[in-house]
């Protein structure tokens, strides 16, 4: 297991950890102040900025990228999947405009939260059909740019709305169907704060194998959660045993950062570099 | 699958629905208006009215109980460990004398929430062996005592502070280590609420068949939640496909209460009879 007590080489910003404080150009220069390597921005924040010079800024600033946040919301009703397969489409093309390794997939939920318009749904058997069907079709066009999909299961509290993807072994079941000779083509984004409760983490994790474990989230979890979307923890603040996971992950071989992605209304509510600062603290400390 | 939309013959009121609206006796009462059948106390409810005063109102009621809230929280540190095997032991004996046909295992997250004053821990694998090696040994006492164990698999939104058997296979594991005959002892109690989001959810009821099928409860699950612990919705107001997964209880030949169980701010600021009518509707629609 790495040694992060000593610097923070291996600790990415997922932008969204301060995406209130100011934009993407501001958060990339805050980067640079701070000697952070890497970012996961999000597809807002670069459509923001505008591309072009979203793709600058990041060459400017010596970054590299831990993912691309992010596609998915595949579950929509028939009148909306159209617009879902090409919106990420566009994904993949902004991904490889940005130098990122992977795009991270957040899969949806039931079509009216997943896309909304949609006909409304309590299928989650079905709306998991759809979802294995539409990476099929997504990884077609994602190997043909050359652009891994990591799919990242979320916390069963997000069953409906965001991911009914929900357990690191559903993922890799997909990941099993549709890429069976494990081509570094499909694979798994794990995030501490969705898969710290499961029983079975720990041999799925061993099933992953490096090839398959293309991003690792951290923060941690509150006791109380005050709001179930909102209210994520700075690592060390909450119950994860969050060294115990990086040290089932490396223990496959996973040698890339260690990516911090906090939705937090506190941490929002704080100045950039205060974050900053303590997000290197705590990589050093808790992670 | 019974016909629940003629009648509510197979409804039961969990009592902490209406805690706040009145004490047990006001609850049975309104039961009785009503034409419930059934309730499913709580502890702290009966405490409140006194044991012998509760029973004797059940009795005067003709109610029946589909299962008694609530034993468990085991996890502790060793200070506290004797403690919690009395506090159960004592929760058989309250289960004993009110003619409950279970007592219901809500298992305890992590030490400093599930005991309070215990020293605090990240480890939720050593949680779950304590739980394991508790139950084991309140087994031990509630075959003495004929009292059936029904462990409650709670949502993984739970894991830390309530209980950290997340899942139905969890729950099975236990009832196969423990009790390998399926002598009747020991099973499970399923919320709709905690398992409808598991992939896995419909070979788990299966395994567990008719004589593990100790209780099942129904809610919904509102979308946004405001509240983890207490914003959960009436049947029908939700995402959960509620009928399917009765279907599949009942397909193993689990013919018992349909026992409604909502811990809801909203729903606490009505009127208690305005709520047992509508859970009543409710129950022959949306169940």
């Amino acid at each position: 297991m790495r040694d992060f007590s000593n610097d923070h080489r291996w600790l990415s910003l997922n932008t969204a950890t301060v995406r209130k404080q100011g934009d993407l150009v501001a958060i990339i220069e805050a980067c640079a102040r701070h000697g952070i390597r890497a970012i996961d921005p999000w597809r807002d924040q670069v459509a923001a900025t505008g591309l072009d010079r979203a793709v600058k800024a990041v060459r400017d600033a010596g970054l590299e990228l831990s993912g691309y946040c992010r596609g998915g919301m595949f579950v929509a009703d028939a009148a909306h999947r159209i617009e879902a397969r090409d919106d990420n489409r566009r994904a993949i093309d902004e991904a490889r405009a940005l130098g990122a390794p992977c795009v991270v997939l957040v899969v949806g939920g039931l079509p009216q939260y997943s896309r909304p318009g949609s006909v409304a749904s309590r299928d989650i058997a079905g709306a998991r059909t759809q979802v294995h069907d539409a990476i099929a079709e997504m990884l077609d066009y994602a190997k043909a740019a050359k652009m891994p999909l990591a799919i990242e299961p979320l916390h069963p509290a997000y069953a409906a709305d965001r991911a009914c993807v929900n357990t690191t072994k559903q993922a890799l079941d997909i990941c099993d169907a549709l890429d069976p000779t494990r081509s570094g083509a499909l694979g798994v984004a794990l995030d501490v704060y969705h898969i710290w409760w499961d029983p079975d983490l720990l041999p799925q994790i061993a099933r992953a194998g490096k090839q398959r474990l293309m991003a690792f989230h951290v923060c941690d979890w509150l006791v109380p959660t005050k709001d179930i979307l909102n209210d994520r923890g700075m690592m060390g603040d909450g119950v994860i045993d969050i060294p115990s996971v990086r040290a089932a992950v490396e223990a496959q071989g996973f040698s890339g950062y260690s990516e911090i992605e906090i939705f937090s209304d506190d941490w929002w509510s704080k100045p950039m570099d205060e974050v900053l600062k303590t997000c290197i603290a705590r990589h050093r400390t808790a992670v």
